[in-house]
């Protein structure tokens, strides 16, 4: 399959994926649920299933000897020398408020490296696309190129962070909220869509504990094609999940895991 | 002006300071920003005031005797019998960081009391419409009743704040920390966004301090005409700001103002 073609191929998934999911987004709006009885509804969980079946289904009909690793039904193949890494729905507490921050993540690695990655927001009919070398954004407003921005020091950052109760009590809590405590601004709740404005020039740091691989592979090429720099706070390759740092320019990247490694 | 007249002149006002905004939201994007020199490009500053100015004059223009409560041009004529309050950017920090859940607060109060209100998300085609009595989004997939859910209790309910830091620390703090230990899921981050999911039935609670009036008087009719309740923490009207609670269900509400002031 040619570069093209897997691009188009992975257009094709993110939008059989927000077909599967969209009829579930605020399914309750404006209905009085009277269900009671029984099993109750659990629409994040029924949209996170739908989305990974028709994902895996299309991935095993057109490549049937990649490995595919996702959120809701496990690992086939890891051996394999191409991985999809799926997470249907990145932000599922987003999608339950009714929050249009969540994204369906579709990443690829090529011998355990992350090479290619979607964000899609499929509410919003947004994608942020990469392949570590360049990400742009298609949207309602056409495509758009996507670069980080340059950023002095922590005392010029934005950084944001899902949910600050994330890292451990104790030294990783500590560790994190002393980079907090200097940046411009500090911001909670945005999912993968923080990464996505990490490769957009909006945010410049994002800090995480607790993820997994599906939870990033998708946005490594996305954050480092717009010029950004993504790993495990100890330097590491991000691939594996766990402690992560996205930053939009390298020096700030460094900066940050002198302070998280002291 | 008539009941029908007064909603399409909402609709107006919400057009026309989406107009105003848009250009400034993620200007930066895929820019590789060089100014350095002299005064920085402030695009939230930008648009917050650009919009004020829009509303404010087409509400001069058309209701000349109205009063007008904003956020950067402060007010006049606040002893009027009709009186607007304006907030062209509310959460200015997610429109820093390029996330689509600030919005523009229009509310109008007849004699201190608020009876209409809209918050507007113009990147998303959202309208949030409200009177106390109903309440409708109006978006890309036409309009949509809004009713709060019922919530059995706190075990049960969503929580959102935007941004647990801005408790006083101490007793406030432990207050609101009391409350979100109980709730099934609390979630930070999303500014008037998190309202206008109260009135959608997504998200059951939402608890905040240090509100502004020009924060809050928009989102109560709306709140309100889907069948919640928003007041101060001590039970007192919310059109002031200041420590505010809005629920989706008027049970879950008292419940917590229990627990607010023990």
């Amino acid at each position: 399959m040619s570069v093209v073609d897997l691009a188009q191929f992975m257009d094709d998934l993110a939008a059989r994926s927000g077909e599967a999911i969209l009829p579930f987004f605020r399914a309750h709006f404006g209905l009085d649920d009277k269900s009671g009885a029984g099993a109750p509804f659990d629409p994040v969980t029924e949209a996170d299933r739908a989305a990974e079946v028709v994902l895996r289904n299309l991935i095993r009909a057109t490549f049937p000897d990649h490995g595919i690793l996702g959120e809701e039904f496990g690992s086939e193949r890891l051996d394999a020398e191409c991985v999809w890494v799926l997470d249907p729905i990145d932000g599922t507490r987003a999608f339950i408020a009714g929050l249009p921050t969540w994204g369906t993540l579709i990443g690829l690695t090529h011998h355990g490296r992350a090479v290619r990655g979607v964000m899609s927001q499929p509410f919003l009919g947004e994608r942020f696309v990469g392949d570590g070398a360049t990400a742009t954004l298609h949207g309602p407003r056409g495509p758009r190129r996507l670069r980080t921005r340059r950023c002095g020091g922590l005392g010029e950052a934005i950084l944001s962070t899902t949910d600050p109760r994330l890292f451990a009590e104790g030294e990783e809590q500590d560790r994190f909220r002393s980079v907090e405590a200097e940046v411009r601004l500090s911001r909670y709740g945005a999912d993968c869509y923080a990464y996505c404005m990490v490769a957009a020039g909006q945010i410049d740091l994002v800090i995480e504990s607790g993820l997994k691989p599906y939870d990033i592979v998708a946005l490594i090429p996305v954050v480092e094609g717009a010029g950004g720099v993504v790993t495990a706070w100890d330097g590491g390759p991000a691939t594996e999940g766990g402690r992560i740092v996205a930053a939009g320019d390298p020096r700030l990247h460094e900066t940050v895991l002198r302070r998280l490694n002291p």
